[in-house]
């Protein structure tokens, strides 16, 4: 069962307003088991309006349209949607009576402007609004259900829970069911790629996959006509073949957050985290703790952002920086475990690298970005290069740190994280005793 | 000249995503002197994105669309593309080098997904994509020049800059102008309210205002008929006016970012800054080194989210805590001093506070946070309460801080920031020695 939005107002076309109403209407429609098939927003043009209301109903059941009702003249819907059903427009004496007692009961006097709010096309059912002066209205066109409901958002949702609904809730198909997995640590082409062939033997199976930099997040889409217990059965044995050829990479399901996910992990292990940042800046610290209970595990975060900072607050030795650099194994592996020490804690993830623009050099380009991991067996250090602008260096560097936690948290294997970034990985001892 | 705006997804039809892209799109082309005539979204359906293309195409004179260009089946905007214009689909040699050699750059193959990215209808053009693998195209059909973008934001806007400005921006009707001012520390309608009768005085002169949370954008749009220069020249005008009105709450215009202008205020002072978090948890470290550049100024950031690592790292005397609590001017006080000390420079600021959900008493709520300021002069500590969940408190507690370190560095006052938000304000002198 096909449904559309439309939404009018010329502040939406001019892109002066960002348009939630489609985003929420769509969402309500395809969780009633609609197929929304169509967003469209026209400028207020009459025949513009007219044509959409047109076209959208040769093509769909139900259509739902925002915006364009109310007391000003820029309001044009009523008109342009009797236009499109091709009758007039009639004044509801009932309606007028509601507005103008809302009116009096605010000491107003009724305008002209507000009364043509009780006009709507000839023939068409009123829908009453409970939070605002301005109604909508209802008619059938060409087969589809069109539904017309004012653009502020609180009236509109009202209305919409209280006056559409109940009209078109028997008409949606639940017949579809969808799961998200979350996934960090592989592009979206190579995960296309490990995932080839699950739609070809999940019959009624679609993948979509929506990048959220720098997550990827799988979307396993069963439809099973009219059979909702089916297709849910369907998408969650694609599912479970998903998580079968992506392994660790998933993290979690559609609400989880990564950040959320390393803390688990680190609660499970009942461990706590010491971080140390440079070219990172104070990322992971804040990806940490915007987590609610992230104080149970996060210690601190030092952001030792001059070379000056690192030696006085973590302890890297000015010899090392000097003989090595900031960006280097030896200084990533001074920072975690100056970390781990400062925080007497479990675990310590360091960061130091070069997000650019500038920096970088023939032996150090932009991109590159050295790890430190200091946990009880000893430390590890990797050295990695990443791609893209200044921000998504950091934020990729952000999410590999965190990633190391988790994988070492949950005693998964540390190689498998970003693996085609990765350039190179040494393992150190545990330090025998605190150094000078 | 008419325009339109095109967006291709499944996610966004079925309201997963709100589509910031067509309101991103919107403005620019209004900007340029477009009536953008309509906003589109239609599924990844290929012949209802060939119709979606013919419907536009045969009403305006310039489409954008973005989305479905990549590596993944559910790309389909080239082939329904094709469609439209009753094309072919042709794989571009040249465009498959350069994909190529960007996978190759990785160590990674190319997969038949990822050359697929190469493909576009016959006879278009190609449109260079520098920042991400999928290009894009144009070609024209029924008299519109019809532009297609991929989806990524960061990805679609560079394309739109280099690659369609350049086609189209000669067609567009300039007889408008607008200035956005950037401000912090002040809501909307306090702002609103400043600015009465500005657009009454200037003639042809809209106010517009756009929230980012925690700053608001003011939008001065100038129109006059035919007349390009003097729309520019009355848009001076009137922002010459609201930069009177608003004081040093205009941190900026259009392309400033507020940790830039924090940054440029030190720099201009020839100051050096570190930064002591606790419930920002590093958000004040990782904006301010967002900007390229900023190790000029940004020494450090300890953020000590743990009790004992406000000791260790900063300092902060265990009788300080223990009396007074992690969130109180004493130790608000003790750590931005502590912060300065390790940092060695002129200015230190420190955040401690409760962010929520939890953790908030009668005495001390939800939203509570204490800020200092080290300076040579002495510590200021003050203590706000901000509304909103615990993100909201967060931002506006680290855009706080940075915002004393604004005023401090340009030798504003320090009581303009947020007023409305703050409830007291402590002077104290200059720690005479460094404590024990």
């Amino acid at each position: 069962m096909t449904a559309a939005v439309l939404t009018i107002g010329t502040e939406l076309t001019r892109g002066e307003l960002v348009d939630t109403n489609a985003a929420w209407l769509a969402t309500e429609l395809t969780q009633l088991g609609f197929d929304v098939v169509e967003q469209r927003t026209v400028a207020d043009d009459p025949g513009a309006i007219a044509t959409a209301i047109q076209q959208l109903a040769a093509r769909t059941k139900v259509l739902v349209a925002t915006g364009g009702l109310g007391p000003t003249t820029d309001d044009l819907t009523v008109k342009s949607a009797a236009q499109a059903a091709g009758v007039r427009v009639e004044r509801d004496p009932a309606m007028l009576e509601v507005i103008r007692r809302r009116y009096a009961s605010r000491g107003r006097d009724l305008s002209e402007g507000a009364a043509a709010q009780a006009d709507r096309p000839t023939g068409s059912d009123a829908l009453p609004n409970a939070e605002g002066t301005a109604p909508g209205f209802a008619f059938e066109l060409d087969g589809c259900r069109c539904h017309f409901l004012p653009g502020v958002p609180r009236e509109m949702k009202a209305m919409f829970d209280a006056q559409v609904l109940p009209r078109i809730a028997s008409l949606g198909v639940r017949e579809s069911h969808q799961i998200h997995l979350r996934t960090f640590g592989m592009p979206e082409s190579e995960i296309g790629a490990r995932l080839d062939g699950i739609e070809a033997d999940f019959e009624g199976v679609t993948l979509g996959y929506r990048a959220h930099f720098p997550e990827i997040e799988v979307k396993v889409l069963a439809r099973v006509e009219g059979d909702a217990a089916r297709a849910e059965e369907r998408a969650r044995e694609a599912a479970a073949e998903v998580r079968v050829r992506l392994g660790d990479l998933v993290y979690g399901e559609k609400d989880d957050s990564f950040p959320g996910a390393v803390g688990d992990a680190l609660r499970r292990k009942g461990a706590q985290l010491a971080v140390a940042e440079s070219c990172t800046g104070g990322m992971i610290g804040e990806l940490l703790t915007a987590v609610p209970g992230s104080s149970e595990y996060v210690l601190l975060s030092a952001v030792t952002y001059a070379n000056a900072a690192k030696t006085v607050i973590l302890g890297v030795p000015t010899d090392v920086l000097r003989a090595y650099g900031a960006v280097s194994s030896e200084t990533a592996r001074a920072m975690c475990e100056g970390a781990r020490r400062l925080g007497a804690c479990d675990y310590a993830v360091a960061t130091t690298g070069v997000a650019g623009p500038g920096g970088g050099s023939e032996e150090k380009p932009v991109g590159t970005v050295w790890f430190g991991l200091a946990r009880p067996e000893g430390t590890v250090t990797m050295r990695y290069r990443f791609s893209g602008d200044r921000d998504q260096v950091r934020t990729m560097a952000a999410y590999v740190a965190l990633d190391l936690v988790r994988r070492a948290s949950l005693g998964l294997d540390l190689d498998a994280c970003r693996a085609h970034s990765r350039i190179e990985r040494r393992d150190h001892p545990a330090p025998s005793a605190p150094p000078a």
